[in-house]
């Protein structure tokens, strides 16, 4: 069986730099394709040019234009340094001619992978994950009234903690939750990326639905390995200003390891 | 009069997309040049390719050799888009060619910049920076204990909090202090980069000076356009795991506006 995730996100090899595939509409947010399953395409083929040992433990992405779901779409991807600790590359989406989307990853060997290894330090420190009811006693994303049609809820499994679970219901931007695949595909590196970028906006719980709020920067870094079941997701912003806020995230396994960190610069485009 | 930080980052130019300047000795940390005083001296470069109304509101570095001081550098610089409300630029530094630095940079509107703008949203989160004693209270970099000389005091005004003025002196990785550069030259954003990047590693608070800890990948978010004075900074480290951790940082300037976040992937390299 092959998961939705593997086929929608695997591309066609042109050559070692050049890769193809269709972007498909099923993980859009209203018409527009999730950023993280941008993402997602976009460094499953930047991985193909370094070895397997290593995962993105930094990952910075710029969005320059919406994705275009039904059209296909060429990655470009290169190689900037390839070292014995680290390996660094570059990939850029085009579509019809026009970037979409620019990513540097540094690739890196995670604590997991070296624990028998002397470079470890053995010093470690952790953020713990936030109190959340089970997923059975959150409300899925579908419940909640956010103005969009939300394809990619075919596609994952949202739970959202209650007290978060609604448009301008706190004095603080914070939403937490859960998420998986629907189809139970095993959480990898791989899907954290996209799953730092699935939630609904931490602003909405502050302010209500208060406009489309694209992505124009998202950094990404990949902290442990997951374990492969649900994910526990908090999110936060703490300073927004004039059209411009930041929204950082965590993501926790079912085994409260902290697997990633999300930073993203995030627009407010009010409808006009 | 030329203040030393615009002498030592202002590049020749080939071409609108080809700068060169010789990298001093000025603002290393041992033998090392700042990576901030690399990324400054790149993002001056790519700034000169967008108007200057922009800012550099979301800027991603992945850090991939040492810089060599007392060498000529080449700075390639590209234009990914040009839009209405945000332009994204490349650039990339070489020596001896091999790239040392690649960035990318998203150039917006800030605030103060748009205030009398009906794009704003007048909608405000801000973090409050922390009670720090005056700088006559804080001590000087150049009185820590590092195990390294330090060129780029001659350059930076560095005070630090006395309780976080010591090796392993706490059970927290945290710096807290005050910077300006010693030349009294103004801080503006193009400082704001470089600030983030001259601390004492928060690390060395906990743990002591536990080897080199040169950056991997570092993301910065110019927030608010700061006051030309004194810049107060609190850097922690949360979340390390093998040899990597990550180091947040804010800056505010003297009137209490948080003006630049940062988030830094590091890795420990024991010394063998």
């Amino acid at each position: 069986m092959t998961y939705a995730f593997d086929a929608d996100t695997m591309s066609s090899r042109v050559s070692d730099n050049h890769w193809q595939f269709n972007m498909v509409s099923d993980w859009s947010i209203g018409t527009n394709p999730n950023g993280g399953y941008l993402l997602a395409c976009l460094l499953r083929a930047m991985a193909t040019l370094v070895p397997d040992t290593l995962a993105p433990v930094a990952v910075t992405t710029h969005y320059l234009r919406p994705g275009l779901a039904g059209k296909p779409a060429d990655l470009h991807v290169n190689v900037v340094r390839l070292g014995r600790r680290t390996a660094t590359v570059t990939g850029t989406m085009e579509q019809e001619g026009k970037p979409r989307i620019t990513c540097t990853a540094t690739f890196g060997h995670l604590e997991s992978d070296t624990d028998n290894n002397t470079s470890s330090t053995k010093r470690n420190l952790a953020i713990a994950p936030p109190d959340l009811p089970s997923p059975q006693e959150c409300i899925s994303r579908l419940e909640l009234v956010q103005g969009v049609d939300l394809p990619i809820m075919s596609r994952l499994d949202i739970r959202v903690d209650p007290r978060y679970a609604g448009s301008g219901v706190r004095d603080e931007a914070v939403i937490t939750g859960w998420l998986k695949f629907s189809d139970d595909r095993p959480t990898d590196i791989l899907a954290l990326p996209l799953f730092c970028d699935s939630f609904p906006p931490s602003v909405f719980t502050l302010y209500g639905p208060i406009g489309w709020v694209p992505t124009i920067e998202l950094s990404i870094h990949i902290r442990r390995r997951p374990h492969p079941g649900w994910i526990k997701g908090a999110f936060t912003t703490n300073d927004l200003t004039g059209d411009l806020f930041i929204e950082d995230g965590m993501l926790w396994d079912e085994n409260d390891q902290l697997v990633a960190q999300s930073r993203q610069l995030q627009m407010i485009l009010t409808k006009t």
